[in-house]
């Protein structure tokens, strides 16, 4: 595949940094505090090891974006990408990092705090600081990331290329026979082949289908079995996210009875997708297609959840989820039937909004593949 | 292989957890607050994936281990080997976690909570009970999972025999020629291939091996070269580290030296490993003759760590630790040279202190092999 990706700017992430800490201060916080993981990665393009060794971003509105770092780890954070647009500082072994840090905050000060950092971090700031505040930034600011620019749809839809590739590929092996983990292991093998660098891979088949929460298992798969195939990834740090529910062999009519259901249900769904379309909106008419087919109880999950450099983040397709939709969100979209000690099926492909509506990043077909 | 490893048992988890909630009474705590990890995973055998979603272990001394966790995720919590010694409950999807947790909580207690909780929990804690206060387990408790049972120290010895048996195999490949991403390449697959579900591996070639924070690139290896081969993982669930240095060819007389510095070190360091001897002693022994050879300032890292469920835990084998050792505890010993702009040595070795002194896990030869 011919697809490296446009690399991200300098200017790129000094524009992230910026609109963050202008949201930051619109919703009267004194500014982000950032740790290694997926914030820190979009927001800098840098991705240490999240370790006891304290790496801290701070962005304050209006003031120059500050990174904190062991100083062993200097030289790396002085070859990231925004190197230039932030102020580098570092602390050494032996030195408190906490207190290197309260230099760089207010020491009143209500901080926004990237959701995955360890407490052992968030403990040494409050200790040094015991008048600061702060609030999970997810909370404060939960859609910090859910609008992607043109270069992010690309990654996104470059993922979901190669995913569909993959869907390809397994519907030609042999599924009878074999345990769900073979099947599994089938999955992420031909992932890394499309240049995922992290896989997630979920078989669930026969009764296990019925379980929205199965992990692949040893369970060995026979005629008559529904298998759902749940796989995904990150490719050049963006999210696949593909599910396809398959048959070995020719399905029973309730079974493909369901499928379509599940299959009309994400159809309508997509068709949904437009600017100032609410993320209830969607989930409800998604319900009501299954609720009127009589599954209703049966469906469970929400029907979608933003996708981007996590495989799951904010806005959620909820009932609760009072969010507009506007272009350059990306969502994957994935309703699901499940009947409990019968069979499931799940049907997910990533969505991105337009000015003119949903585009489809998936482009394999949602059909139930017979398989052997 | 035949290396299945002894399963630990309800009896095992159960003892674990009545230790540590006697340790933190013993500290003053009410408590142990322990979310998905390396802890979890130690106390329970239950290692659930680290979300948004809370998962709460609470150890309070004299009262039945709890555990809260996503109703969705209850059968698996069910099925963990630690379930009939836990009193599992379950909040919904929609209710407020923290809310829930409270009545596990003293509303004024002093917890330890694990260092790895994220900064979402933990503030979700601090808001549903705001007169709680909180200490990071290495920090209150930092020796709690660094004596290790014989079944323990068994898993191990088999992941080292694993990292042995890779370190055999590398050096019948080609180095010459190649890049070290492409070596790195090679022992991550004979690393996967000797059982280990998760892999870590550096190699540090020519000038490269002089930095002791290199990270695998893409220089090609040639006639000459020092190459630090560092590399391990986790088997079974507990953790390998090998390091040894070899040589593309024949080496230059300083490199020679240097290698035998660095040998008859970890040789001495594993020698004094003995029941209260404390790390500092272990440290300076080794640094002391490193400086008498004439290297001391080019020593950079301690000494060694402590290993098991993670790679790198307390005791740290450093000038400040006086930790005594005692039968049990295991400790990755890897003294080092890195000469700047030039070359470096490591050679590392798992041991564990037994009432008679040190016992290496790992059994490969330390001298420096020439390569290809």
């Amino acid at each position: 595949m011919n697809d490296t990706p446009v690399p991200f700017t300098e200017e790129d992430y000094a524009a992230r940094m910026t609109r963050a800490a202008r949201d930051a201060a619109e919703t009267g916080l004194a500014g982000l505090l950032i740790t290694p993981g997926p914030d820190l990665t979009w927001l800098c393009g840098y991705h240490p090891a999240t370790t006891e060794r304290l790496t801290l971003l701070v962005l304050t509105p209006g003031s120059e974006p500050r990174l904190l770092v062991p100083s062993l780890e200097r030289p790396d954070a002085e070859a990231a990408p925004c190197a230039d647009a932030v102020r580098i500082s570092d602390w050494r072994d032996g030195q408190d990092p906490y207190a290197a840090a309260t230099g760089l905050l207010l020491p009143n000060g209500r901080y926004g705090v990237a959701d995955t950092t360890w407490a052992i971090h968030l403990l040494g700031l409050q200790e040094a600081l015991p008048l600061t505040t702060y609030r999970p930034l997810s909370v404060v600011l939960p859609l910090l990331r859910a609008v992607k620019d043109d270069h992010e749809v690309a990654r996104l839809a470059s993922a979901a290329a190669a995913a569909d590739a993959v869907y390809e590929e397994i519907l030609a092996v042999r599924f009878t026979g074999r345990r769900e983990s073979e099947v599994a292991a089938d999955l992420a093998r031909l992932l890394h082949e499309q240049g995922h660098s992290q896989v997630v891979t979920v078989v669930s088949s026969g009764r296990n289908s019925a379980n929205p929460h199965h992990r692949t298992g040893e369970r060995t798969l026979k005629k008559g079995d529904m298998v759902i195939l749940d796989f995904g990834g990150l490719k050049d740090g963006y999210a696949s996210h593909l599910t396809r529910t398959v048959h070995v062999g020719e399905p029973a009519e309730e079974e493909s009875t369901v499928h379509d259901v599940v299959r009309t249900t994400q159809q309508a769904a997509y068709e949904s997708v437009a600017p100032g379309v609410t993320c209830q909106e969607v989930d409800r008419r998604a319900r009501r297609l299954i609720e009127d087919a009589g599954y209703g109880e049966y469906a469970a999950e929400p029907t979608g959840h933003g996708i981007g450099v996590t495989t799951h983040e904010p806005p959620y397709l909820t009932e609760r989820e009072e969010t507009f939709l506007v272009p350059g969100m990306c969502l994957s979209m994935g309703p699901e039937v499940r009947l409990p000690g019968r069979f499931g099926v799940r049907i997910a492909d990533v969505v991105t909004c337009t000015a003119d509506g949903g585009r489809r990043l998936n482009a394999t077909d949602r059909g139930m593949a017979i398989v052997a």
